[in-house]
């Protein structure tokens, strides 16, 4: 199937390799002719010029989109004016399930089929085998189905049958990845302050044949150790790109209890300070009542 | 290699079959004649006579212990005037390490080594390759690691060098698994309270295959899911063995601030009530200071 | 001073009674006439149109508005082509902090200054001597000051010099008092958990007198328990009206790590369950890998 | 009432002083003699020595003890040699409640009887109106109910009829003490990262005049930045002295949710540390599936 890829960025790349790998044929588009150069040389047609792009497509053209989630509004804003009845947008990247709806509803108003792709998997994935989570019309999936099944792992893919859906889906999947992460790396810091000596890796490697916790996160771990075996050599800062506060968020306006998910997020932001005011507050609240000594600045 | 296997219930009963699988001479013992009939059939020795199991062991012996933890002290106290210097004890059930510090040091005394091995993987881990985690002497270990060896899933155990290691390491093992139980929980929850309708025995599949939150506990979720689609035939009411409240209480011992297993514990106690005392007193206080209706009992 | 009243529920009616007992001319509205016949008693004029009111007043017209905050805008708008340069809009109730620094704003452009007053104290301190938070311009705050000064408690008052700063800081004041309320009930809890037959109402009331813990939360818990022992006939069913949810949500914007506060949150949407998917999940995967029992729906 | 006062240090210099304001007859111990030398000034009796103390005390002997909780121990050895049956001590300290059981019943064996006594209100109640919390056997409780009726604030006591019903209470307080200083701190530190820029010490007043959350705390918040606005001299680094965590520990013990005060201790945790092994596992995570960068140690 041709597809016009449009963002060369760590995943689109990794992605428009796949899509090749797979027989398909890929039409890409980025500013930056670097990611353009190599993707031509791995067999894909490429541009600079988002309108020639959308013009040299087949109709009704499949467009994906695999750009920064804050910069979708204005790629589709560039497209809108040249898509046609019938044509197929993919935006695979990381948007809030609400604006997917909101993009969903706005190409609806021109015969456009919006699908919103949740992607999983990391870089890795993209390349050789990701996950997919879909909403969208039924009617648009049937024709694009193909290039997900063809880029996605085995039984990797699910049509979730409504617009926002595949984001509401990925953005859940992430709320439970940050809960996932923030208990495996508890875990290891109760390891760490304990009396014992334990070897990470071989920790981490042996929890991952045949436990209960055995996942690909506890794969990841022993990579990370087997590179630094006990993480000197980084700091424990915690960036998020959103979808975990977007998921505690959804939690709130659904009346939704999720503890685990919201400390997990809450432990990434703390990550962020090198001291708090609300332990400034509570050590001067001590020193109040009970003469407790503060420790001062030096 | 010839084993005393004491305690035949779920977890002990598919351990001597691994064995037996493996070529290992197991002498089986249980106070349940059911059990001790059923791996007499599968190929073990059989006895409900402790000392008899112990008497008509090669020495030094090997005996593994498979019993509910609140037993093992008494097990053991039966059998230590049974036992040789040079016999070596595996407890593998789910003993708090610091228990296992003083029985390796009880036994220690009597020239016997006792390893602490704690065991994961379910039931089906035990039949057909279970993970384990062991601390003890090394002297001790070299000469049983073929059992282990035979018994676990490929790479699927540790040898941590010190008395308490073992069970200290599956302590944390279950913190990280009650949280990362309860981050999927809490996801599911999400979309359970959403405007979507999704398939979770599916969805469950899908985030199995090529996601980031690929793992056993999910696989499991959608094995669950696959019975009762919406999981309408169970209460939600989270039970728990001990060794996350022994993860969290050694957590506070070590100063470490472990939020997401903290939390993912209290909501299995927060799942045990149908109303709580805090609640009545948030309810009565809002209504105190700012007239807010309360809900009257029936 | 001369106020335009608008709203008599159960706030606005015991502030009302406050101005006039502080010599303050009122003219009061609200739809329903049994509220105006009860302030006209006390010696306010009163009024069911909104029209007359504000065309009744002197000018520059003083306006304080005490409505539920889903209605302030209707309200808004209504006024809106009826004010004059020079007004004064007071909004005193439970808005969000960015809806006040919008009516700011849009208000500033017909020249009518816009306060935002968060109003702290229940009802007891709206009729008796109530705490204000306010933000706006200065000018529109030294003119009203005196009724602020004249129904506020001494030094119950603060003028916070920008839009929104009023609003704000009664939503995080309602942040901490969800924090206060759960620490308390959490303390109750353990008591009613424990082995000990407390007398509640006193340990409330000895906690009252001298404790580090002594507030009005703990007074008002006493008063609780005087009503109702052991609040036997109470549900523990905690409803909230938005500002702990918005406390949470905006430190999530700010990237600040609130734990105290987003579980106390979070713990009331859990009361409002009987029964969580959670839970469940968690349920049915101990099942899955450890064959522990679930408990089934009857 | 003739009270042997053990202990002469913060706590217990202050309390000697209020016995002796309210014309009871001090004699009091500590080894350190300046401390004795200034109760002395006062007007008590003082003594470095123990076993003089006790054999001078008229019978039956009143003994209060405030001293650390980890010496009570082994003062109360030194002196058990030397009580009478009828003798009555009083350990006024910080003690955990089983420790407290643990003494009443040895202290019963030889007759004497053992109260313990929780004390709050800090140096300034110690000096001039506590807050106590006291348990053990009534008939001991009606003999010496007259020091504390005169050290404590009005109605600022009680008597909980059950060995450690005193300290028990004590440490659900501190509990609910550890809660309410968190949402306090919480709270500031939302009004600390927001766009306004509040003069916290008025903030902080002016939420102790009226408001919901008015409390001491709140007074001795706004003392606090009375002296240092913005607590810039100081650190955020919060120490604990025990009894959050054994309010936890017992919340554990009684499958209790408490996930206010649960969060309030292990906040107090993270603040000792400048960087967190989980911050390090989960940076490592983000990188090794997503190619995110992490912040590399200088």
């Amino acid at each position: 199937m041709q597809v016009g890829l449009i963002g060369l960025g760590k995943m689109g790349s990794n992605l428009g390799k796949n899509l090749i790998d797979n027989k398909h044929e890929v039409v890409a588009y980025d500013l930056n002719p670097e990611a353009v150069k190599e993707i031509e040389k791995y067999g894909a047609k490429g541009t600079n010029d988002l309108e020639k792009l959308i013009q040299s497509l087949e109709k009704p053209r499949v467009l994906w989109i695999m750009v920064p989630h804050h910069v979708v509004d204005s790629v589709l804003d560039n497209m809108k004016p040249l898509l046609e009845e019938g044509d197929i947008v993919i935006e695979a990247g990381n948007s809030h399930y609400k604006d997917s709806i909101r993009r969903y509803e706005d190409l609806k108003e021109i015969g456009v089929s919006f699908l919103d792709a949740g992607t999983s998997g990391g870089m890795e994935g993209a390349r050789n085998g990701a996950n997919y989570m879909v909403g969208g019309d039924r009617s648009a999936w049937e024709i694009v189905e193909p290039i997900f099944r063809d880029t996605a792992v085995e039984n990797g893919y699910i049509f979730t049958e409504k617009a926002g859906g595949g984001h509401f889906l990925k953005m859940v999947h992430n709320g439970i990845e940050y809960g996932m992460m923030a208990a495996i790396g508890e875990g290891f810091e109760v390891l760490e302050k304990s009396e014992f000596d334990y070897d990470y890796e071989k920790v981490a490697d042996v929890w991952n044949h045949g436990s209960v916790i055995r996942s690909w996160l506890m794969e990841l771990t022993a990579n990370a150790f087997s590179k630094d075996a006990k993480l000197d050599e980084i700091q424990g800062i915690m960036h998020s790109s959103g979808e975990g506060k977007w998921t505690l968020e959804t939690a709130l306006d659904l009346q939704t209890a999720t503890p685990v998910i919201a400390m997990s997020l809450l432990m990434r932001y703390r990550s962020l300070e090198q001291d708090t005011f609300t332990g400034k507050v509570v050590a001067a609240l001590r020193n109040e009542f009970g003469g407790h000594a503060v420790e001062k600045k030096n």
